[in-house]
């Protein structure tokens, strides 16, 4: 029995925003795994801000995506039908497996889930690349020392969220930037934030000098353009800017250039970008700490689950429009 | 006998390139130093961009310099009269002892330079704050390894003639980005460089994918803005761009932004600044070194010597103009 897939397709390259018109939906037969291959039922798909660089006509740190391809996702699901020795019916896979309900894919590319005291979407919110891109960009890029000011950009946000929360475990005063006053009292009072900043209504500029005294010894980055600008003006001698992303621009059609760059210069300070990639093969030191942290109650997560994978382009679009609650996922089939 | 001094006075913040009416010159009588102060007379006076960084209202790794004081500027002299222990009369010293004939200044202020089989002046052109700029900023920060492409702005200039010379030492393919055909052909007839661009005539993006095959992998930037931006878009995975000048800025009234520092998250590259001073206490292992090179021909250093005083605000300009042959130092006195 073959099932019945049905898949995203790339249509065209969106200008600004994703637009319904940039996807297409496809039905068909899900082929049959070749050698080495596994045919895998995807759970849960991770809508993150990168799927949208990778829908441009240009190579990141992965090739660009050709147009008619499936769109390009990383999911989780479990493997129906193996024809690769190292996975069996029944087993909890991780991959780019894609906006699709069920993925043919080299048994060698994707990661075979440990099994865990937490539900299998705990990988997208306090594990897998979320997790990790939180914890080795802050301890690896950031390397902060107790007493140090961390400032967060989409604090409310899927990393954010972890790297507010992290900071205080690590004994820092955090600071959050989020957008509207919910995501803020959010970053305060779930994620333990020693303030958190609405650049909708404050003066963001004011308001950091109110609530970094101090002056910032580390700006976890994910949204760049001028948030990141009015940030810079502060940085103390020796900062660090973790580049972790850029999410104001990723829609632009023309990136805005970042002012304030002579003060990494002035400041002897770094600015580093990483792939949470990189890290892999140091995955289970940070994994074995965040399970034990979520466990105590010290680190929580927090997932906005969307229904159904007919409503991906809407999901990825809230990311941009900033109307989601913590990180998205789609539910594509039940766990 | 009290000398008769004259100085330069910063007159007015300068708009742009600075203009003879920001300078006031004044001349009268040096002040007789007191318990733990020299006496120095100034011989040679160096000319640096970030001398004008210095006469802004604004801090920078330095407070900025009021209205009225000397202009502050880097120069070696020698001791007429001490009343410090450490010093004696004919000794000679650097620091930063102003655009004037003669300082009266704190001994300890100001370091005792040794005596070398080279003249005072290769302090400025050779070691001193240009040769460790040059030295740690390629070495500590860029990392080079052998092979590696470096690419050098402002490559005849005073730091990035010795960075190329560097450069090559260090085994790299060294491509310099210099103003005019005559400074291109310095930077690679005599400083050796394996190519040089000529940024005011040739298209700098279809000349850097020419001369660097391979991609880059150090930017010792000297320029920041729009030559700044296209050298970005060539830069390798973990590439170390070594943010030393942004001269290109100096003198904007709102400096403009960089594009493509989504190029550093992408290719997980450093970006990262530095100051001189912060190396002081490692200078001997780069002197020792560069002189070793210099008097084995291998590196070289070339002077654009202004001859008197009342030339320094001219002298100054012309480092902004683009006009200057090599590192600019003003001759206050004989040695």
């Amino acid at each position: 029995m073959t099932p019945v897939n049905g898949a995203w397709h790339l249509a065209a390259r969106p200008a600004g925003i994703p637009q319904d018109s940039d996807f297409e939906w496809r039905e068909g037969s899900a082929p049959a795994p070749a050698d080495g291959q596994v045919l895998v039922r995807v759970e849960w798909l991770s809508i993150d801000p990168t799927n949208r660089v990778w829908m441009n006509d240009a190579d990141s740190y992965m090739p660009k995506l050709e147009l008619g391809s499936v769109m390009r996702g990383i999911a989780i699901g479990r493997v129906e039908e193996s024809r690769y020795k190292g996975l069996a019916p029944g087993d909890a896979v991780q991959g780019l497996l894609g906006w699709q309900k069920y993925a043919v894919v080299n048994g060698a590319s994707v990661t075979k889930l440990p099994s865990l005291p937490l539900p299998l979407s705990a990988h997208f919110g306090l594990l897998g690349h979320i997790g990790l891109t939180a914890y080795f960009g802050l301890t690896d890029i950031g390397k902060p020392k107790v007493g140090e000011t961390l400032v967060v950009s989409a604090a409310a946000g899927a990393v954010g969220s972890l790297v507010v929360q992290l900071g205080k475990i690590m004994q820092l005063r955090v600071v959050g930037i989020a957008g509207g006053p919910e995501k803020c009292s959010r970053v305060v009072e779930e994620f333990g934030a020693d303030a958190c900043i609405d650049y909708k209504s404050e003066d963001l500029r004011e308001a950091l000098r109110r609530n970094c005294p101090s002056g910032i010894d580390i700006d976890f980055e994910n949204v760049g353009g001028r948030v990141m600008e009015v940030v810079l003006e502060r940085i103390n001698l020796r900062a660090r800017v973790v580049l972790c992303g850029m999410v104001s621009q990723y829609n632009a059609q023309r990136p805005e250039g970042v002012r304030g760059i002579e003060r990494i210069l002035v400041q002897r300070a770094r600015m580093e970008g990483f792939i949470v990639s990189d890290y892999l093969p140091r995955a289970a030191e940070a994994l074995k700490q965040m399970i034990d942290w979520h466990l105590a109650g010290r680190l929580k997560y927090k997932l906005d689950v969307v229904d159904g994978l007919e409503y991906a382009p809407q999901a990825l679009r809230r990311l941009f429009e900033g109307t989601n609650q913590g990180k998205v996922v789609v539910r594509v089939s039940e766990e």
